[in-house]
């Protein structure tokens, strides 16, 4: 797997039980799952160098982010590495503009979206045919962006303006999306294998704060079931379309007028963390069987009409965060904690908590505990108790 | 942890998710822990040298076997090392006739036993004070074994001298305990944490073939309540008073006239893999937790009124294991198999399969499936089909 951070460390511990080699190819020894991971590479995935190297030593290459230059994916390819998911299907990960023509063509249910290069062209697009500008409308890096941010929400030509210089400036080019004025956000995480067998988890909630995923409930409470069955169906055929090969997350906007696509990414996704303790099949050993082309597990809840909350743990002002364990575990010992060994800083994901409920458990209750637990583990911060 | 088999294995996966730094002392690089343990030092349990450079780099001591000699434990503990288990417990668990002494001192119900260094003291315990020989009887090497045994059980006056004369020939000092016609075995496990917190795991089932667990049915079905809850509380007065610090498995007999105690072992055990998927926290985060003085997590099952079924799977006399994935898991998606990456050899336990049912499964579907898991994976065996 190449990158070093909390998904190819929980990888690594998927990959225990299957009793398959893993090996991540890391930016440095002190990288998440590099510090528990039994074979590191030390290197850059911008490097081909590197890459070559890492591919040579390996069965099949997969990815813990869509960082990899589609340059270098291609040449490891074609270099005989068995690369999955393959640089066919991760251009529509990197590059937002081709993953909504793909989608349009694929009639996927998606907001309005149109390349701009001028504030005109954000102007024009924000009218969508009408005589007046219609704010807020949402810019977006085709590729990357720049100060850790490549989404911007802007409310008038003003606001527009300065987005479109800065990314001038950057070098970045955009793209204009419809605002969606959504009731809620909803993943759908599949699988799909080499072979092309596919596997739908429950659609879930998450429950998203200044762009940062705080939540994640599975499934979704209250979903309607031709929804949700929409959802899924709608992530294995774009999963197929895109020959996806391993775990696919589909994020989307639950709106009046039906679900929208929002983004896709191609590896496992924090909408799925839950599924550790609350699927059959975790996505790290589903994403592990996909690329491997072993058959896929069993996606369903491990308790059937349960509740699984997962909450986000993200860093405080305290570095030390293992004199919060005490706390948290005995105030519920079933909560089960996971951090990821990442240094911390303030706002940065460090681990996350996870609820697994009974059918007895009000989706509150569960909330509630994986809150309090999330919570704790942030004492210290302005933002401690983020529940209020 | 000293060892690096695959308990310690799955105790490396235990400590990804509560990120602390876990090292193993493993007798070579091929071992099943070793080959996923990020930090692995290579080295003999049987080295004092060995020991002492290995405490000397963590914070806590803990094991995966009970082959540290006694000396060895008590001279690191005496040069500054968290010994947990310490040398005080763990002295129960490396000498049988001190743990029947010292359960006779805590009036623990169990089989009759004693010393014995003839053929005449192995007739004399079979009468238990009556006139003529009551066969069978139960010799046990006190500490270790040879031949890889350490149990035999005898028939005659006649194969008692043959145990008698090969253990003097080893230099074993054996003990006598009485033959325990039981219903079933079944296994209590508790934790028990520096501080002296418990915490006791629902009584399971053990299902033993040729001295070998085959299969652990969670929790034993149909137990009576009073006696289930007789177990726990015996493991746990167990704990407290030898001492433990880590998991303790209390194996018993069910007899018409109740349980009795047969063996103990501290550390993560055989009767408790079930955990991993089917308690909220599984035996090896708990022993984690328990070493470190953490709080306990809960013991409770996942899926309340569910059973879960794990099965060894043993060696077969093909040594590529993985081609049989393919089948176990197309068959049944919802099956969880673990490997511990050992070679394999007729016999030996190279993983285990575990099955999580719901309150609508019964305990023998579940048991099925497992079985049947566990029979295509030691494919190609005389044995292939155990369930038969």
């Amino acid at each position: 797997m190449v990158g070093g951070g909390q998904l190819a460390r929980m990888t690594a511990a998927a990959a225990v039980g299957l009793g398959v080699t893993f090996r991540v190819l890391a930016g440095s020894e002190s990288e998440s799952a590099a510090l528990v991971t039994h074979d590191v590479a030390v290197g850059s995935h911008l490097s081909l160098a590197d890459l070559s190297k890492f591919a040579s030593e390996c069965d099949v290459i997969t990815f813990d982010h869509e960082h990899v230059p589609a340059g270098h994916l291609a040449a490891i390819e074609a270099a005989g590495a068995l690369v999955r998911p393959g640089p066919g299907a991760l251009k529509y990960a990197q590059d937002k503009l081709a993953m909504r023509r793909r989608l349009a063509e694929l009639a996927a249910p998606m907001p309005r979206f149109a390349p701009v290069s001028s504030v005109a062209d954000v102007i024009e697009f924000s009218r969508a045919g009408r005589v007046v500008d219609d704010w807020p409308v949402v810019l977006k890096a085709i590729s990357g962006g720049y100060d850790g941010k490549g989404v911007w929400i802007v409310d008038s030509a003003d606001q527009a303006a300065e987005v479109v210089t800065a990314a001038a400036a950057h070098g970045t080019a955009l793209m204009a999306e419809e605002f969606i004025p959504f009731r809620r956000e909803l993943a759908a995480q599949v699988a799909r294998s080499a072979c092309g067998q596919g596997a739908a988890y429950p659609v879930v909630e998450t429950v998203q704060v200044d762009g940062i995923c705080r939540e994640v409930i599975a499934p979704a409470p209250g979903i309607r079931e031709d929804l949700a069955v929409e959802a899924q169906e709608l992530a294995l055929r774009i999963a197929s379309a895109l020959d996806v090969v391993g775990m696919l997350a589909v994020e989307l906007f639950e709106t009046p007028r039906g679900i929208l696509v929002n983004e896709l990414a191609m590896r496992p996704h924090n909408s799925g963390h839950w599924s550790i303790e609350g699927a059959c099949t975790s996505q790290f050993e589903q994403h592990l069987r996909a690329v491997l082309d072993l058959p896929l597990g069993s996606p369903a809840p491990v308790v059937p009409g349960g509740y699984t909350v997962m909450a986000n743990l993200l860093g405080g002002i305290d570095p030390d965060v293992y004199d919060r364990y005490i706390h948290v575990m005995a105030a519920d010992p079933a909560v089960k904690v996971h951090y990821y060994g990442k240094g911390v800083r303030p706002g940065r994901k460090i681990g996350h908590v996870t609820v697994v409920g009974t059918p007895a458990d009000s989706v509150e209750s569960l909330r509630e505990r994986a809150r309090r637990a999330a919570s704790y583990l942030r004492w210290g911060t302005e933002d401690g108790d983020y529940a209020a």
